[in-house]
């Protein structure tokens, strides 16, 4: 077969410059599309729900004459969940509810205290007003993207939970509809791409415009988000996903060749990195993924993209894959070992941590609780998984009395007039109690 | 005098979309500076210190021959705080000491606990590696904002804070470096614009790559941060300036004034409003603006801003001004009001909340505790103070039992077979426990 794999040591002299190679991933700013983008969300800001009829006929083939018919209201919704079968609806309810009870736990509170100078500070905690979900339409219904984007939002408090996903031939999912029925989004506009995006930022007589937006989406969504940031808030930028796999060699060698399909089905630039201080036991995972390969309905898919990002990385002791694990900053890190509870301390730097052999990437992907919205592309260094916090926003407490404002009012006079802002500075004096 | 401020009344009938025309601001997304600044961006990637050096050179007239003479150690931040005057010692350290123990209070722990189902479940907190804050040079020293850009990054407990400050004509402030000092930052780079945020982002001989850039700056800093968006982390994007002021008639008409003028000092388009329900008030106020503006150093600046952008609001209830204040979403709000306390569970939207007569803006930008870095513009809807929140990070922590994986696995079967994910769903399934 034409496939291979590429495999390093980390022996090897030239290891780190290999690794980095492989790593390298950069998004392409595509000076067209940035221009392409800017007239649909100049379109969409100047000609409303009349732009968005133009667009969802040229592009999603979907031809109506009036805004409200690209809306699909709560009947609908649960019609669609009503449609699909008992155990799609109960698996989507198993998944939402085990989503909710997670991140109900990151809930941010409000807090408050007097300090010794008689100031009262603190954090008054809110939830967003109103917050859009896109979700793609084409390839395969994302009902998992539903939940993983929406739930957090629901959590935090957001009244107004919208979505917006393309209908293609005025076709949508209700597999996609029966997700959004169990996280209570009882309004769907059926509009796609960067009209979207433009739509969901800027409002048009159908569309609310909305605080955050938050979904994966193709360039032209990834551009348009990126456009209309600071209007709007949006979620990160998501590159190819990755799982890094970290193996004693004591799991079954064709669970870990699974587990690197289950990143590479995804696209063709997916990574998936296997590291094990067992020579032997990566020889057995290129068996059973040569063995299991042929087997896959996304074998193309699976086998580009193991052929041009994949990795077989082999260490003298396992423990060197804790340096690795850092330098790659996985979105997915799977410790498929006899103690991942010891590992934790040293791992800085990871979207989600798979702990144990039996804890596969699908798990949480679906239903183990945490987020499937996570960081790519070694932004764990900086990001964070999707969570209730990313719906939630902060006002900052301060409560002076009038001898606590004269005091401070004094080091706010040295500090503004060093700074030659003395309108600062006199505002600030104005309540220095004379003497 | 020229000088004149625009007055609205909420029962006016025009008055929404007056007030909206007054709010609206935009920052020019001009497609000549993405071009400028992509170019220094790649001249940096390419040519490391070599190219930081000629910018040096072109846009500071700061000439040295190695990137060493660019950076300044722990000794010369040091002797730069001892050249202070004694006062702005101490009111350094004060700011810094009140700015830590407020921020002590947001750091987030990490959290674990087993479900019913057996399934480990948790987020582990992290702090970044490495940090840089960016410090404009020129019209006046910021030691403030050293304070307030630094301090969260090493409560959060970043290893590594370095900051960037351009030397126009090789020099540097002692009050920014003194700031730096009190903060704890032992490494100072000579180097502003954009080839400074792009020598941050991807690191050259000297400067280290860092993992987020924070800090204010120029349309070129803040094109150039918006770039390296995605490759690091960064803060917010910052419109001008604001405060709201509510106010009930009974502070004196001169601290109003003066509030005013602390928000319209920082530019011409910077934007102070105030809201009463007394109109004899507004008209004081009105007056102690004419009487004071003349004695103001930075007169000029104010003027434009009160000229422009300023807004006087009278309601025939002040309670009205609750609605306002969600619709305005300010970045600094003033309650001169008898009961600011019972305001605060109506206030949805706001950078930070000043309560009570006493307590002036001026106090947060310097010394309460809480952070000046504030959502402006509006996007108090969606973003919060900067804080120790933004340089912690998250990893989902998930570690299944045998039992609960296969469990777990008969909900993800169905789930990604439903989204025609088959690999997912196979590396699941071989977790069931067969019967």
């Amino acid at each position: 077969m034409a496939f291979s794999i590429k495999k390093l040591s980390k022996s090897d002299t030239d290891f780190t410059t290999e690794l980095e190679k492989m790593l390298a991933w950069e998004s392409v700013s595509d000076g067209n599309m940035q221009k392409l983008v800017a007239d649909v969300i100049a379109d969409i800001r100047l000609n409303g729900d009349k732009a968005l009829l133009k667009y969802s006929e040229k592009f999603d083939r979907f031809s109506v004459s009036s805004g409200n018919e690209l809306v699909l209201g709560a009947e609908a919704i649960k019609a669609a969940f009503n449609r699909l079968p008992e155990e799609q609806q109960a698996a989507l309810r198993v998944s939402a509810q085990r989503v909710t009870a997670y991140h109900e736990k990151q809930l941010a509170k409000s807090w408050r205290y007097t300090d010794e100078t008689g100031v009262v500070l603190g954090q008054q905690v809110t939830a967003m007003d109103k917050v859009g979900i896109y979700v793609p339409g084409g390839v395969a219904p994302l009902a998992s993207s539903v939940i993983m984007n929406a739930m957090p939002a629901k959590v935090a408090g957001v009244q107004e939970v919208v979505m917006a996903t393309p209908a293609p031939d005025g076709k949508v999912s209700d597999f996609t509809l029966g997700a959004a029925y169990v996280v209570g989004i009882d309004k769907v506009f059926l509009i796609g791409g960067a009209q979207a995006i433009a739509a969901l930022a800027f409002g048009t007589e159908t569309v609310p415009a909305v605080d955050k937006i938050v979904g994966p989406g193709n360039a032209f969504v990834a551009t348009a988000k990126q456009q209309v940031f600071g209007k709007v808030g949006i979620d990160m930028i998501a590159g190819p996903s990755e799982i890094l796999v970290v193996c004693d060699g004591q799991t079954h060698p064709d669970w870990i060749a699974m587990d690197l399909f289950s990143q590479a089905e995804h696209s063709h630039d997916a990574q998936s990195i296997l590291i094990s201080q067992d020579a032997q036991f990566l020889d057995q995972v290129l068996a059973s993924i040569e063995k299991l390969l042929p087997t896959m309905e996304r074998k193309e898919t699976i086998e580009q993209s193991l052929n041009d990002r994949g990795l077989l990385i082999h260490v003298d002791q396992l423990e060197e894959a804790k340096e690795l694990i850092n330098i790659i900053a996985p979105e997915h890190l799977e410790l498929s070992i006899e103690d991942p509870e010891s590992w934790l301390q040293d791992i800085r730097h990871a979207g989600a941590i798979f702990m144990g052999r039996h804890t596969s990437e699908p798990l949480g992907d679906y239903c183990a609780g945490p987020n499937h919205v996570l960081p790519t592309s070694g932004t764990a260094r900086f990001f964070s998984p999707l969570g209730v916090y990313d719906f939630q926003k902060r006002s900052s407490i301060i409560g002076a009395s009038a001898l606590a404002a004269s005091e401070l009012g004094k080091v706010v006079s040295v500090l503004a007039r060093g700074e030659e802002l003395t309108a600062h500075a006199r505002s600030a004096e104005m309540r220095i109690i004379k003497p």
